[in-house]
């Protein structure tokens, strides 16, 4: 593993820290070790530290009083809460973009669009998250506003972990997401904001509770196991 | 100048500095030195680093790459970015709160608008000031968002810097304000989310309209004397 410059060091590890945990391949409640961290990628411990406190900024981490930093839960609440806040800042964005796109601006998204649908057919998950971050990413700037950009690229992570798990709960979800990145291209196109504004509102609360209910499942099943292993 | 425990150091040297910056004490390109503001108020260097990160992240200055630390800008664009967030933010936090509000729960807003009244009254704008804050900050935690709440909280020193000016520009804005501040205890009294949301909406265009103005007025200003001046 080698980081390079241009974006801070610490930053690189944070991102490195973060894709472990929207992967999945560090759970909620697992510990990070500053200590350990700093040995495995050869930086200084200072650099993981600064690391930590963005992700904890980010919403991906808690740091501890004693415990130190520890992946976040995902909980019902915390997840309703990333889609609300998602929902009315995508919708200022869509609704900001609908006002100043030209044609030429939307090839762009059209191409996207045609690789998602690809990503899907070919049931390449990766893929297709990949190229559904970059179409939000693309569709940013369009909002002319600093501090929803830099908002919204701060809640990425946080999204992306809650989508990546969605992307992985249901076979079908993939489906859903391409409809609604259709869509929502058909309404930047027409200039629609109203119908804009509800195919995101629908999607947020659909996507929402099709996470918070596998929390919901989870949780049920650990109990459940945790039940019977105390007998 | 002593800064207790509590909250970190960096913390408590950029609320110091941001607060002259709101308060007009530090002007748009004024540069801010590490080493002068370690000095002043006796801390190392690198905790005034952070704060300056903090202050950045907070839109307060650019850190520029061989000026370092600089007061950022006021534009136009600024300043409507700043309400049009605002705005779809402290909606949806004015959304979830008639939600959940109780009866027992308006007293503490009740209190706050008759404060508002009274400093209105005896034209007190700094008392003024502090209390629309109170009032905005009582509110975020009804939105039971720990997202929404952490962006209003981190957006609250750009926003102080321009809701100040706004309440210095004229004369008649603290009667604004006061209506304002009114009308949504009202809505939220009858919750009543549609005019809860027209109510936002036109408060945040008026007053993103007003310190508009007044920057593009100051601008044209000193393009005058510049133009003056070079002659």
């Amino acid at each position: 593993m080698s980081f390079k410059a241009k974006e801070s060091l610490s930053e690189q590890i944070a991102q490195h820290l973060a894709k472990q945990i929207i992967h999945g391949d560090m759970l909620a409640g697992d510990r990070i070790q500053e200590l350990r961290v700093a040995g495995e990628l050869d930086v200084s411990r200072g650099s993981v530290r600064e690391a930590l406190l963005i992700l904890q900024r980010r919403q991906l981490i808690d740091i501890l009083p004693r415990r130190g930093a520890v992946v976040k839960e995902m909980s019902e609440a915390h997840v309703r809460s990333l889609y609300e806040v998602m929902q009315v800042l995508l919708g200022l964005v869509i609704r900001k973009a609908i006002k100043v796109v030209r044609e030429d601006d939307l090839d762009a998204f059209i191409e996207l669009v045609h690789g998602l649908q690809v990503a899907a057919e070919e049931r390449d998950l990766d893929a297709f998250f990949v190229l559904s971050f970059q179409f939000l990413e693309h569709a940013y700037p369009f909002a002319r506003n600093v501090f929803v950009e830099d908002i919204l690229i701060n809640m990425q992570p946080a999204m992306q972990r809650a989508y990546f798990m969605a992307l992985h709960l249901e076979a079908d979800e993939v489906k859903e997401c391409l409809s609604f990145f259709k869509a929502l291209v058909e309404t930047i196109f027409r200039r629609d904001v109203r119908s804009a504004l509800e195919i995101i509102r629908e999607f947020a609360e659909h996507q929402s509770e099709l996470v918070e209910e596998s929390i919901t499942r989870a949780r049920q099943i650990e109990t459940a196991w945790g039940s019977r292993r105390r007998k």
